[in-house]
């Protein structure tokens, strides 16, 4: 195996994170996440927001935070309505309806949700007998590696505060996209047109965590108490704030997503160039050529990459993603190798 | 603060854990825990424990292992039995209940279930209206620092395999019980007197992990389904499994408990010397001393520790905790410092 | 209002059953589904079913009895195959997902699942990174008025064996469409060919009750338990069991069924004689046409029926349902109504 | 068998329902307890109560009552405190904790909760590494036939209200309760003295039901979402409230009550007369009596009645209930009966 492009949590984390860790050695913290470094990158990142009125929790990954948040915000009955593409909706294994909650799944478009779906589930259910939609989850980047404008976001705000729904982003890969070429929101952007999302910590740099952030004061409360009802709660939780006070302490956060991008972005106009097809557009940190399965079998020895979906009989959908690790001459290197083999 | 006896995980990991990550780099791994760290570390823990037919998987924190293994363990209708003072009891936020399952709680001794006590919990609940018990919970050590004897787990091992009953033992700090100078039970007598167990990285030496052992076949099937079910799959998994090379190895794993018992085992001698009374007997790295209030707040401000629980108008039950990182030395000034304050 | 066609459980229960509650009297009976009316209504079903080892529960509602079915025949991390118009995807307030387990979906065609369909998922839930498909739901008749033939139920069963899947049926409407002209399923079948269904009472002249009939061994263990777990279990279970000894001593069971269709039939074809169109090929006592708006604000204060969909700016699909009170005049005069309204 | 003294729901129901029941006929009624039986049965409550700014819903059973009540109060969290002798606590197969919630269980007297005891558990449940407590849950009668003095519900109230609890009374035997000759307390003083609580129906004359009274704003909103998430819709919901109607349109409910408590009060004096000593002093339609082993086989066979629980080699405590269908010519005669046998 020469490189894996098979997803950005290969390697353990940045060597910033790595030399932080070195540093501080045997000092000693508090636990359960009430220590200085919890303290100080909560403050960093509501700097780099520009917001202060809000919560911030760390957590280890991006399933339980979305079953924790989601198990939070909604009563019993109330459902959360996604794209079918949705991480909540395929590949969580159930972990939003093990805590009691339906995906209400509309089709999108590009991974994305629009504001006449959310309309129209909610439209259907009106009564009793079924369940009460009360929270939009949306992905950004998208699982499909596409990035919602701020237009965009500021019309499903919209419709979510006329439909009484709560707003949540999903940020995996949020570095990534705030990152894009593509992108128009900022932190604070997200501060004033969501009522919670995630900076996701393991997908960019960091060796785990995820940085819950609650606005909407309602979801505020008592939040401490379903972290550790959901078995969510570390007890070292400065291990995951130190990785994002390196993030977060100068511009390491936007600089790795730009760097992910940059390499992504020269693999997809490259291998445009060469006449591969994409399955979707994709300006973030996520690539879904079409390869042949001929040549997907050719290469799969020397480099890693996901098989997303099989096309017909002879060509599937498969995905690239570049990492903080990845090394622009590593892909320039992989771009050289496909031109032998097509 | 000149030290914290608080807890066994103030700080982030043991110094070859940490050079460890350090030489590990840029090293790409595959994710979700099938890499060839978590290979290893998996391999490592069979040969110390002499046993092979087992599966092993790699948890975050003690509360998410208990509620992963319970809710995977039993049916809807099925409890656990376990000791007033069991962490799944009073520590976890009704993480057990919040899966489904009640506890059915006996007083014990000394933090230690009985015999008689899980006969007559499943006496009492025999038939339909109630729950049914189907798990025996123990901690080792316990949450008072005591250990179980071999002899006892023999019998209540027995006792379970009668009465139809899982035995599952939470070894959140069994480093430090199977080290203590009292400890008659090897890793190998747990694989054949248990049906799970686990072994605590986080409060031994690791930055997180706990190492689940499924001894019972029935307990094995699709497990993994069950992790990321519940938001507990890593994807860094191979980040955890690092640790437990470095502690498996070689036999840094006893060598902490060791050292930590020593410690805590220096502390309680002297303690005892200067005449104070303790709550339990323990051989192990947590010790429960009875401290005046007046004392207590005298010396709050210069070392760290746990109140445990309030005794009477001015005696507390106290915790002192020592940790990989716990010098001897610092064990001796305190009791120093102590001697100037009485 | 004339009459209500709106559903099949307007009025309280078949003359039979009411004149047998007046005959028991003050006649002591033992709790919770352990007497002797309960014993006799199961031998009576068995028969009728010419089907021995077989166990019968008998539970108040539709919802609860799919509710504890699937929570006791899942995993956690399970799920349940269904077409989207299935009862428990949209019309159980997320009772499903309440209990823990994720409906996935599929188009169907006229309401019923396709053995391509059911593969299809399967295939594509392949990993534990996804729930695990488990369960085939389907209803009988269907929500559109539609049945299944025998030679669909072989296939499907065939191909749940293959893929181990269990077949439930639910049959909330089972008397009518075993008593439809179309029908060639009979009880035995049903208990040849699925591993669970039930035998609605509440729909079909009883005043509560649905008879979960379990055939798969696997199924069976423990099931009251489930039953009480889920407050499910009647402490006056022999209530419900009475008016199943009536519907079942004779064949009271299928005459009603006959009878409702009989009645929806002569609407149907009357309608259709009309010029109405239908939105789906109904021969059981749900039937599906389509009014213009118009004509349903003028008849809507004289006889009662659902709204089930707005078709576009004038027309509505509605339903009728036929119940055992049902008077064939009633619908002859309806017919008569309808005559003077277009 | 002569009689069954063993509970007090061994038959349907008042001869004054059933007749009832047969009035109706095929009236045809709104189904889910929209219907005007339903609004009838809340409107003759509320008066009883004298009371208006109160919401009921009739659910099926008390288990049921318990689950949906509860699941619907407490987020997922919090945790309700009661007697260990609680029905929720004991004899529901873990349905509270099925929903989620942890019963916080205390010794009581005389199966009641003390003040002490609820402000002991919120201290002692004071960060979130524990459950929180939200709910004090009491029944009335209780599980061993006590009832509450109005001063001690005041005192709960407000020692509630001190801690922002729930007070939430099970009333599966209120009927009794309120009907005892110790008894001062009205419906209207629960009204003012709870948040909620039922009025139990099944074991009271009715062939099933609970009337759930809530109170408390907090806990009014979208609770028809609740019962029906849960299973516990009725589809015949006029079923249950036709029932009620007969119970509360005049004193019937009072009436069954005071008939139900005065054969018991017969029974306990007489046989208190012969010798007999009892577990609790019940002054409802449960009593207690410590019967000798060999008394308990004699005759076993002739009455029905409940082996509570084995006190030494050769006593039982025993429980006998009386229902609104038992005579007292029947309660004589088994004192005749007796005598012969002592």
């Amino acid at each position: 195996m020469i490189y894996r492009f098979t997803n950005d949590y290969s390697c353990f984390a940045h060597e910033k994170i790595i030399k932080r860790l070195l540093d501080i050695g045997y000092e000693q913290n508090i636990g359960y996440g009430l220590d200085r470094h919890t303290e100080n990158a909560t403050r960093l990142i509501k700097e780099k927001m520009d917001y202060e009125r809000c919560d911030i929790h760390f957590l280890v990954g991006g399933t339980q935070t979305n079953m924790v948040m989601i198990s939070s915000a909604l009563k019993n009955f109330e459902a959360v309505i996604c794209v079918d593409s949705g991480h909540i909706n395929v590949h969580e294994t159930g972990a939003i309806e093990g805590v009691g909650h339906k995906c209400l799944v509309t089709k999108g478009i590009a991974g994305k949700i629009t504001v006449d779906e959310i309309k129209n589930v909610c439209k259907l259910h009106a009564d009793c007998h079924m369940v009460k939609p009360k929270m939009v989850y949306i992905s950004n980047s998208t699982e499909v590696g596409t990035i919602y404008r701020k237009s965009e976001l500021i019309e499903i705000n919209k419709t979510c505060k006329d439909l009484g729904l709560y707003l949540y982003m999903d940020g995996a890969r949020l570095g990534s996209a705030l990152s894009s070429i593509d992108n128009d929101i900022t932190l604070n952007d997200l501060a004033n047109l969501t009522d919670a999302f995630y900076i996701g910590g393991t997908k960019h740099g960091n060796f785990m965590g995820e940085a819950l952030v609650l606005i909407n004061d309602e979801l505020k409360k008592e939040f401490r108490y379903n972290i550790k009802h959901h078995g969510a709660m570390l007890s070292k939780g400065y291990a995951c704030s130190i990785g994002y006070e390196v993030l977060f302490e100068d511009d390491l956060f936007f600089e790795i997503g730009r760097h992910e991008n940059e390499c992504a972005n020269y693999l997809e106009t490259e291998l445009k160039n060469l006449g591969f097809k994409f399955y979707s557009n994709s300006s973030t940190n996520q690539i879904f050529p079409i390869f042949k399965d001929k040549l997907i079998n050719e290469i799969k020895e020397d480099y890693g990459f996901e098989i997303i979906e099989r096309l017909n009989n002879e060509e599937s959908v498969i995905r690239f993603c570049t990492s903080f690790d990845t090394k622009i001459d590593t892909c320039k290197n992989f771009i050289l190798y496909i031109k032998t083999k097509i």
